[in-house]
């Protein structure tokens, strides 16, 4: 690629890198949290991260709900079909996959269910799905990418780096579930999909408002580290 | 049945046989239509058949558009999961039924796709979702009640009627798809999760709303109807 | 302004002249519809003016709905004091107004509210306030342009017209305030809403899916006439 | 009262004292917190108060679209009319005056308008738009229950008490704000609504989820408390 081929394209980015880009503080605040850093080299306590776990099995309860709000706002049966598709894979693959992770922290599906939902939890995924109602589906999904797109940076991120431990790491098999081809794939699916909406939907007139809101749902999913992290303070 | 029995039943009947009950004159009109006659004894004109099935197909979409809500509004992961079973269905199975049998009446997917939405069709799908978004859980299913549950007793009707003429009626397949034991068992799960959601959700003060909702949803099927009926003027 | 100046602005045109265009068809059916003619001409039966009249004032319920709903969608606090000022006027003046002028024509409030909705009054208001829902504030707005601008120019088109006929037109005082200074100016206020909203939120993209809704929306406003065309062959 | 009569009251007490009573702990943690208690003697710092009272400008706009998403929602017009009463007076009453008494304490709209919204405060607002969206209006005025009727008791109780301390207290305008007979007619208005909605729409069935609702809604708003009593932390 000549420079000036790569100067074109760096004046018209696509969307998840603007947004990255303009909310390069808060993204730096989640990805680099300390939550990461002990999942990376291991020393995050053991408390942090089950109660991180436990939270995750709730989010994942409206994180389903969110993909049925995407395929009742679709404009097609193609993004309908899209949406059903990924509601399926987190109610049929990805929750099964969730519990079989978490029995072996000696976490229990019933017990999960039952866990009262942390204000964090409450805060991100409430978020989403009223910013998915009032706004449209290109709204909806840029709300959803730190999420997606931010697991799928920090698994591949603490995967590719020196400074991660993985030989004894307990959280290694963590590490390698957000690291892994499948898991990236899913990234790539929703980046795809976030593209195709600015293309279809988005204007150069929507970024302001896109831009909060990527920045708002970064703040609320850095927030979720925080709680992770609270979870010594409360023991 | 004793008597006694029946008065018992009778004080206190389930949802569905109250609203069907209540607007027993609207719901004669939709399942005893001329356009139902003409299925039964093979009289429909070819062109009103063709009409209708072509709305069927975008009905379809929005149908599937009703479960997605469903999802997103379910209280708790057994509502979501069941939503979005049925949401898989109608995408995955129905939908591919639904294109096989019209393309032995000579209707592609793409032309159905392209069709323009007839008003009527507009007119019932948009009243569903709404209504939904209005509301709860349980007015969104009595919403959709009288196009699940108002087929199957067309088709178990129709099936058992002796006016009924099923040899060299070219409708026989449709009547049959309606009274299969599979089309009969999804009604039978729709109205089971109509008074699940009335035990859960509803109340004697509801009624007067749900009442009104379920009668405008009969008079919006039975004008699906009159659509199919009018295209025999319209050509 | 120079043949050059106006071609630059026909190559660039306002949203709703896009729309206007890009439905000329179904434009005409609606703004030339028999129903308005014989308002014009004072030659409409008046069972059917009744009967319109009736469904209009169900109409305005969904319509404050509606406004109320763009008030919940805004981006910003200008957004929602803008919706809420015109749900307001609704509630607070148009109602009044509108149930005023029925009395003359010896319908009563409380009858009105009593009526049975038609299914085309239905049609339309669940379809503008179900897309709303589905999309965004400019889907919205683009679903209630062809009632609140279409009056607007039916009005200011009857009233300049040579062939309407004001005196002893008994329909003059409906096409009086619909092409009264105070209605236009409500219809200006719109037509800017949606111009900014698509100067915010819009983009060439949007140009597909906005125009089908027009479309379909625009053709549901002629239902209605056509509804109230029918009242002599139901009365 | 007499005892019999009394005991007939607590065997079916109103819904906000059921609810109230089911969530007694996190409603006491909510209404008895240290920032309440540093509002009644004067004790809490002025960066907490103006932290919470910039946050509070901008809860009002969400507050407002909570109003307008209950006027979406309205079963019927009387519903309708009632919030969209509620929506003006937050917008052109609550709002001035929210604005009025920043200004005494050094901050101007503009500058609260710019202020980036916290955590928590996306967290209450979110989760109760949200919860008006997948429920019905029952259910959105349970989790707005919270903050009006628990700003209602906590101004009553606070002007009641010996314990507050008035002459001298930086904060005795606002217990007089939330005590004065203005507010708690509010109070009382809301109350009612919830009251009729619970006989309208409500049923024993309904109370688990209505009571997880207000339960969550509680935890959120004394996380507002929370976040005003951080900001020293913060400063």
């Amino acid at each position: 690629m000549t420079v000036t081929g790569k100067k074109s394209i760096s004046e018209t980015p696509d969307l998840f890198s603007r947004l990255r880009e303009a909310c390069a503080d808060e993204w730096r605040v989640y990805t680099d949290h300390d939550f990461v850093r002990g999942l990376a080299d291991g020393t995050l306590p053991e408390a942090c991260f089950r109660h991180y776990l436990g939270q995750d099995f709730l989010f994942l309860i409206h994180f389903a709900r969110a993909y049925a709000l995407a395929a009742y706002k679709g404009d097609n049966l193609g993004d309908i079909r899209q949406a059903a598709a990924s509601l399926s894979a987190i109610l049929d693959v990805e929750m099964d996959l969730h519990v079989k992770f978490c029995s072996r922290w000696g976490l229990d599906e019933d017990d999960m269910a039952a866990l009262p939902e942390a204000e964090e939890t409450m805060a991100y995924t409430r978020y989403v799905l009223e910013k998915g109602l009032q706004g449209d589906l290109l709204d909806l999904h840029v709300a959803l990418a730190p999420c997606i797109l931010g697991y799928a940076e920090i698994g591949r991120t603490l995967a590719e780096s020196p400074a991660t431990r993985l030989e004894g790491n307990p959280y290694a098999p963590w590490i390698d579930m957000y690291a892994s081809d499948q898991y990236q794939a899913v990234a790539e699916d929703e980046r795809a999909t976030i593209e195709r909406l600015m293309a279809r939907r988005g204007s150069p007139g929507r970024l302001p408002v896109l831009t909060e809101t990527f920045r708002q749902a970064t703040r609320l999913e850095a927030a979720l580290w925080d709680m992770g992290m609270h979870a010594v303070d409360r023991s």
